[in-house]
């Protein structure tokens, strides 16, 4: 469901019926929201500079984030990312087994969470916290589903504090900077967390000073090992917390990790546990929690992970692109 | 030189060496500088939103202008864009034969402008106005060449005031909104100018709210029609100056027109003179200018422009992209 967005731009557009101007707007918004982040360049520098820094420490026989400056790579408490039930109940009954499973910090996300009114949210974030225990790290991620309404998200705000949630994940899109500030002004002690949509350091950096974030989470995948390291350092200036947004391989975990493996105040991290089939087989190995429940960027030169190349053989696809009969691009053979 | 941020990553990586950080860092760098412009969803929906007001245009028999809600094409003063001289000299002369070609206003960009220090550039934009004569609107676009450096574009400040330029264009990239409002504050009453690189509404909105812009200048190629508009009339509510940036065809100058067609505060705009045949060839009339030298978006159905299919045709290269043997994406026919 988070991946919506990286829809061919053709889905939202062939079909439709253009009958008045009020049409293409909705042409224009159904776009946006679908494919939004095919961002070519930014999310090919970004494999292309987790790949520099990986050789590189592998060359040097240093882990990334020695190479990036820091001194030791701190262990997190990472939290394990779940959409909410469908009723209350189901939402109770995934915090309980994720608890079960060893995770003190849990983040529900998407599913019924701002479709309905807000008493239905407030059952929802009541059940996770009993689910959860008094002591879990309850985390409510919105999904950007109120885009720019400041109302709207106003609105959960007793639940999510009653309730203790640390923090309230992308209530706008990410561009929505005023209607953030608007909304961090209002929720205390609540935070407010976002900034997955950044895709380089600047816009990162925007968020930071306009937003009133607590949290700025930032994808590697999307920005790089380079950006987020400089986006890591910039929020400690300011006083906001860096959380990696990873959704997917445990390679982009190691790559997520690197940016802040040395800051201590940032102590939690995302954690994939409902990954895809590709993204567990990718690595001959994943990033495993330790006996105290937490995970580090490995100690070991480069990410420390090694690729399953015959895993991914069996994902690959022959493509060819020719120009005027000259071939322009096709795919190589796996190593 | 302006197209040069469209490049495949490729380019910028392939056969670079890497022997340490600073070589990550420099290639994160030229990565940036020469392909961030590739933003596939933004572009594609650009040309996809033109295409809708254009076909609702013609089917109500009315210019897309009119749609949006303008009761009038209001006549803009066009300026003619071109770069600086390599010497002094050669930019008076460039200044005088615009002048000569009947623009008023001549806008010098790129070039040695910036490259250099701060006499050589004084000695440019007091070349610049000589040439322009006392009554031409000289506008100067630095091309984003000190990037987020305060300091370095203050110091052409005095000569651009001096010589009475109407506004200094994009000293810095898009995204260095806290470098932009800091200059705009030493500024006056030399205006800042910027805003190409916003690929939607919300990255215009932040320049408008933070970067203490005189002018925003759009790329309806960039944005589409749509929210081109929302920006014409979110400027106007903040006072702020909306011009098109517009440097190839006359089909996209029609449709970056349409925006701000009915506002008469906003009466300047960017006119292709340096077109590549290609764009001068793709429709079959082009906007040309009145007996008074000024322009406006035509005053006939849709963007009011006839696409020359025969000239287009001639362009044309036969594309096949292949998955498995199965056919993704052949070059359709002209029709």
């Amino acid at each position: 469901m988070s991946h919506g967005i990286c829809q061919p731009v053709g889905t939202s557009v062939l079909g439709q019926r253009l009958d008045d101007v009020a049409d293409i707007a909705r042409i224009n918004r159904e776009v946006r929201a679908n494919s939004l982040d095919l961002l070519q360049t930014s999310h090919t520098l970004a494999g292309i500079d987790m790949a520099l820094w990986d050789l590189l420490g592998r060359r040097r026989g240093e882990p990334v984030w020695r190479l990036l400056g820091h001194d030791q790579s701190t262990r997190k408490t990472p939290y394990a990312s779940q959409l909410f039930g469908d009723e209350p109940q189901e939402t109770r009954a995934k915090g309980k087994a994720q608890r079960e499973a060893g995770f003190r910090a849990v983040k529900f996300g998407w599913g019924p969470y701002g479709q309905g009114d807000a008493s239905t949210d407030a059952a929802h974030i009541a059940a996770a916290r009993e689910g959860l225990g008094e002591d879990g790290i309850l985390l409510v991620d919105a999904g950007t589903v109120w885009v720019d309404d400041v109302a709207a998200a106003a609105a959960r705000l007793d639940a999510l504090i009653e309730h203790r949630a640390t923090w309230l994940e992308e209530p706008f899109i990410s561009a929505a900077l005023g209607a953030y500030k608007a909304l961090a002004e209002r929720a205390a002690p609540l935070r407010l967390a976002g900034g997955e949509g950044a895709h380089n350091f600047h816009m990162a950096q925007q968020m930071i000073d306009y937003a009133g974030l607590g949290y700025v989470q930032i994808d590697a995948g999307r920005m790089g090992i380079s950006d987020s390291k400089r986006v890591a350092d910039y929020a400690a200036q300011r006083d906001v917390r860096f959380v990696n947004h990873t959704f997917n391989s445990h390679i982009a975990l190691s790559a997520s990790l690197q940016a802040f493996a040395g800051h201590e105040q940032d102590d939690i991290c995302e954690y994939p546990v409902e990954a895809k089939p590709l993204s567990r087989e990718i690595t001959q190995s994943l990033i495993e929690r330790d006996s105290d429940g937490l995970v580090c960027a490995p100690d070991a030169p480069g990410l420390g992970m090694e690729i399953d190349t015959d895993a991914l053989a069996r994902y690959l696809v022959q493509v060819k692109i020719t120009v005027d009969d000259a071939r322009l691009y096709a795919t190589p053979d796996v190593p």
